[in-house]
């Protein structure tokens, strides 16, 4: 498929033009530039919702219920799960996305876990073209769910329109995760596996910890659910679309939005051009012997590449 | 102070200087370079171990009697501790610090919790550049502990000589630390928390995770601890030693660093060249509306500002 022909399938709305087109940004593929030229006008219309969290929250779980809920509202729903997949370990972990399958043969939901080792800039810049070859297809809303809960899955969810950071007991408390800096990026709490011990230290803990933070003008509802079974799950989705509404009304949408593809623009750069830096790094085998007896230091370094980079 | 006057005292071990250094590099100060190349022909003694692992899992714990340990065999040894302190959370929640209290006023231990929202190129940067200041300064040991357990929180760890991956029964399973790409990085493995429930099976279950893998010319063991009565920190530390004489006998630790070394370049050059480019963005209220209004997509506005950057 040549990459115009992906492009006319994503706008098409084409399921196997959409998982190729993936596949590109994900394999960060020549084609790239020439596909999110293609797509990029056609984008803009879709939600996005983040879902971030420490491992074992029940990410996954909230993420299929929330595609049912979607659903019944009459939503296409895509949900890309950014899955930094190890050569070592390789894709056969991806089983929990089986439990996706009640959704396989329904066209108005795509499901797709995107590896991103093949992208030189991570989940960071592949996160946000995958977005818009969704958005472009046409469907309503896109859920970004990540793995981890380091800085580099909240910078991915916090991308998103709507930042859903998922906890539950006995998964590391408020603190830890005021420590890694996520309650700031987070629009809604979510308490999972709400019906079990401690499920209710953990919601009277986290509305304390926000109560110590300053007034923010959204105040983030810290909300239980027992996504399993469903439970909490349409307060949830009422609230996910109250936040949207919000964001709409008050111009803070159009505001993230432009700041987010500003932020993009600047780290794809900065990719583009530490590539050009490393090559030059590579084939100077003296300036690495400078660095590796001591004589340059690191700052010195970057002087010297950034030097040749730009003359003058 | 000036930034001579901090080279000095870091080389002279004095602590204040120590302090102020790693404030420097914290803030992202202008007089970074030449601190840099200040202490970097001091540097490559320390043995430095990364820890990481999920929120709860007792990293703090492990870190607190590995000081114990190494000091009584007579080692210097600091700690950093990275924590990307948030300006909504602040840095009132660095307490658990105080535990380490019993090592206050010994001269040859420093602890330090380090923030990096201010350093423009984030903890995968202002690490290693902490990391040497406490080198110089005569530490003959680092032990760097991350906060999350995300990719940059990984990253991080995975620059050290030996990373140290922490687990512990009911904080997400070795399944999500294969799909976090936590395993591929690990020199060694613990189990704390090891008197729980739970905790045999976490060792199993990893165990069979990391034969699942290919064979490996290092083969990480996985110990079991419950560091907060000091089980198993004996064999922890010996193990320790361990990996970093098979590192040292093998090359693998000077080809190690080198590698480091290179990233770490790339990233801050790259690092620098980004701000170049979001400067220029910043300015250019055309070029953002552009953006904005779908005219331009982010590869070909990435395009415009290197050729902007790069004459000719």
């Amino acid at each position: 498929m040549e990459v115009d022909e992906v492009v006319a399938g994503v706008i098409a709305r084409a399921p196997r033009a959409i998982a190729r087109a993936i596949s590109l940004v994900e394999d960060g593929d020549d084609a790239l530039p020439a596909l999110s030229a293609g797509v990029f006008p056609h984008t803009g219309t879709a939600a996005t919702v983040g879902l971030t969290g420490a491992p074992g929250v029940g990410k996954s779980t909230i993420a299929t219920a929330l595609v049912r809920t979607a659903r019944a509202a009459g939503r296409r729903v895509a949900v890309l799960a950014i899955d930094p997949t190890s050569p070592y370990t390789g894709g056969a972990l991806l089983g929990d996305r089986v439990r996706m399958q009640e959704h396989a043969t329904d066209p108005d939901v795509f499901i797709r876990s995107m590896a991103t080792r093949g992208h030189l800039g991570g989940m960071a810049l592949a996160s946000p073209e995958a977005v818009r070859i969704l958005d472009a297809a046409g469907f309503d809303l896109v859920i970004v769910e990540t793995v981890g809960v380091g800085q580099a899955e909240i910078d991915v969810a916090a991308a998103t329109d709507t930042t859903l950071v998922v906890l539950a007991p006995g998964l590391g408390d408020a603190i830890q995760m005021a420590k890694a800096g996520i309650l700031e990026v987070a629009d809604l709490f979510v308490v999972n596996k709400a019906d079990r011990e401690g499920a209710a230290e953990v919601q009277r803990e986290l509305k304390q910890m926000l109560h110590l933070g300053a007034a923010r003008p959204w105040d983030p509802p810290v909300l239980a659910t027992a996504a399993s079974d469903g439970t909490g799950i349409e307060e949830l989705w009422a609230e996910i679309e109250r936040h949207h509404a919000w964001l709409a009304c008050t111009g803070a949408l159009a505001r993230d939005r432009e700041a987010a593809v500003v932020h993009e623009v600047r780290a794809l750069a900065a990719e583009r051009l530490a590539s050009s830096v490393a090559a030059e790094l590579t084939g100077d085998e003296a300036l690495r012997a400078q660095l590796r007896d001591r004589e340059l230091d690191p700052y010195a370094a970057v002087d010297e590449l950034i030097r040749r980079l730009r003359p003058g």
